[in-house]
């Protein structure tokens, strides 16, 4: 029993959160070629009325784009008001030019969030930074810098725009990913809403240090202690960012940041509040829908596998087997063709660090969500079922697979999809048509 | 200036060597289908008239196949005599009924042998084995036995069919793959030869201990010591196969072995000898060629990249690095259309292993074999050289790219192919048709 009911509005759902997006043209300085595909919106903006309790999950790539860093130092602190964010360009492997855009674009958002009256002065460093788009090429400054004045004036006039600011961020995306929740603490209610973007180069691996190019925002009126924000958002993302695989690639942009204004007015939310866990349970609904939107979408796919090792003798060692045979190229082939492969999902597992005894492994298939499981394979043996009675669940758009190593009590779910033609045509690009390459 | 000619011949270059191969239709029961597409031999045997000294190598898969296990004991022995092999199916996933038809084989060869007089009376532990083709079914053994029976007769009538042995051991790979060299021992001359076969779940990790379906069988007639030999495959491997990539999917089967009856006559090769060297060149450059074979067979590639890592803090990272880049799904689909995208490796280095600074990172591309690189980025940051600069080189069939992290002395380079569509649709399979399912 859900103790949170969903509601409309995405991120403009929770009290006092301003988002707008507008069209720069970012992409066209990078790439040499213009915006003859439409006017998509590439830059955006979120802002909040009242400052607000900042926290963040970085990508952890060593190689992480200045837009990452920026932001990681920013939400180290106690407060933030702003997010500035822009598809077409990653400003990643940018170098010290790519670090002193990123700045600017706080700097440039901080001053037009105060000259448009939305918020009175505010420091550069209550503005965090998201990028995604191509790697290696600079920022169009003077388009960004354009951009940020033209949505800080539409965000004046128009202040709930949250559906443009969802589409803003998308690039390989087909469709739009929003959210958002509502919930009682006390008394009070309380919104979570959020919104993210990714198709392609996605295994998150978030962390709180400083070390995507999969980007959620996420906003909430709640009022909330930090050092527990900072938790509630780390617990959320291991559930739900943490466990999903497109393929296989940590982008060096990946950042899910929370902004919470305290606005819904309830009893300040801390690691002892009796009503935590509900906040928790919203938190973690909102970054598990989010999550799984990105797999939904993920390039080119055709089926989403959720993948549930049981048996393992921890927890990592059963990770260690899910990304192994979420990321092998043959099972994720097989999964496109609707071909119940154990084989080499066994085999798989056989190459992971996840110490296992072939003859104890059991592989089954189930149809999303249910407990009736089919076997493939038992204690490392064909179980004979022939393979068509297989089909009605392993071609459908989503279905389960069940593995026990029979090893131990160590767990690990990951939300996977399929490797298809269609994946490789995206991704492949074109040299002679420069602006087909990918980020 | 190299030591050794390259001669005809391949396995039955050397003296006293014998390769036959039939058709036993190994296939058929299997999956319910036919040899409709001709009958292509799928049994073979590799037989010494003397005695040999075996070494072998195998995957370090914990999920390694019956075969495996059989040959892995009997290559632990002084001597062995032949191989018997077989496509279509790599008893693999198949459990007791698996190592009991695996040790059946070896019995059924020995057998054979002597009934046709082919060799005296040897015991089944002289025999290796060696499969591959789908996994998790178990082997038609009837169908085995009359092609073991089928093909020593062959062997008696006619001895020399290393292309029969080669087309053979074939699954989805398009050509033979075979070689063979002389070179001179102290006056006597002393030839190597190989065969292998793979294309798709391609990255062996091959362990002296027990623990492909990549499969390399090769003989020499140098008289050899035991322990040396083993050292000398140990090295070569490590410098070939464990540096090929297609797939990223490490094999149930991988398998090398190597069979040396001495009818060259020379001074027994052992880890003193002056000639040492000369038999270690030869054995590693038949192995590099047969591991390139692979590569540029692999599934529905369309170029082969050969990636030089250099500058890590030690040959650990930069292999960790090189694996990164090399079965990364977006650089490899990148690879596919001709793009020279650095940021898509740099970012795969990032998430790999290997400790890196960003801003000390050069990458840069050059025609096969050539020391002219142009450089996409130094420093970490984009040298600004125009994409169709690369063109030319990137959309060869074979390119280099050379990595410098500056970081250290460490080095690796690894031979990987690029992902296509034709590899999707290759592995894909349909389960409406189960003689489409791969192994």
């Amino acid at each position: 029993m859900k103790d949170f009911k969903t509601i409309k509005g995405s991120i403009c759902a929770p009290l006092g959160f301003r988002a707008a997006a507008v069209f720069c043209d970012i992409k066209r300085l990078g790439t040499g070629k213009g915006s003859e595909k439409g006017k998509k919106r590439d830059l955006a903006l979120i802002v909040s009325e009242a400052p607000a309790v900042v926290a963040g999950m970085f990508t952890s790539n060593q190689v992480c784009a200045a837009p990452v860093k920026v932001s990681a130092r920013n939400a180290k602190r106690s407060s933030a008001r702003a997010i500035v964010v822009n598809s077409g360009n990653a400003n990643a492997c940018t170098g010290r030019q790519g670090m002193r855009d990123a700045e600017g674009m706080t700097r440039l958002t901080a001053a037009a969030l105060s000259s448009f009256g939305l918020t009175k002065w505010i420091p550069a460093n209550e503005v965090l930074v998201g990028s995604t788009g191509r790697i290696g090429v600079t920022m169009p400054m003077r388009n960004v810098a354009q951009g940020i004045r033209a949505c800080s004036r539409l965000l004046r006039r128009s202040p709930k725009n949250a559906r443009d600011v969802a589409e803003a961020i998308m690039t390989s995306d087909t469709r739009r990913k929003e959210i958002a929740v509502e919930f009682k603490i006390g008394g009070k209610s309380v919104r979570i809403g959020g919104i993210c973007k990714g198709a392609g180069m996605i295994q998150p691996q978030l962390t709180q240090s400083l070390h995507a190019t999969m980007l959620a925002f996420i906003t909430t009126d709640a009022a909330i202690e930090s050092g527990f924000l900072r938790n509630a958002l780390k617990v959320a993302c291991n559930e739900s960012f943490n466990r999903i695989t497109v393929d296989g690639d940590m982008s060096t942009n990946d950042t899910v940041i929370v902004l919470a204004n305290g606005l819904a007015k309830n009893r300040c939310l801390d690691r002892l509040s009796q009503n935590r866990g509900k906040f928790q349970e919203a938190l973690n609904f909102v970054c598990l829908e989010l999550a799984k939107m990105i797999v939904r979408d993920g390039e080119g796919i055709s089926r989403v596998i959720c993948l549930r090792i049981r048996g393992a003798r921890n927890s990592t060692e059963a990770e260690a087997a899910a990304r192994a045979v979420a990321n092998s190229a043959l099972v994720k082939t097989s999964w496109c063709g609707g071909d119940p492969n154990w084989g080499r999902i066994l085999c798989a597992i056989g190459y992971s660090s996840a110490r296992i005894d072939e003859s104890k492994v059991d592989i089954g298939y189930s149809r999303s969500g249910s407990s009736r499981i089919l076997f493939g394979c038992r204690r490392g043996q064909p179980t004979g079922v022939v393979l068509k009675k297989f089909a009605p669940i392993t071609t459908a758009k989503e279905f389960d697979i069940h593995v026990d190593l029979h090893r131990g009590d160590g767990k690990f779910v990951i939300y996977a999809s399929d490797l298809t033609e269609d994946y490789v045509s995206f991704n492949k690009g074109d040299i002679t048509d420069p602006a087909s390459l990918g980020g």
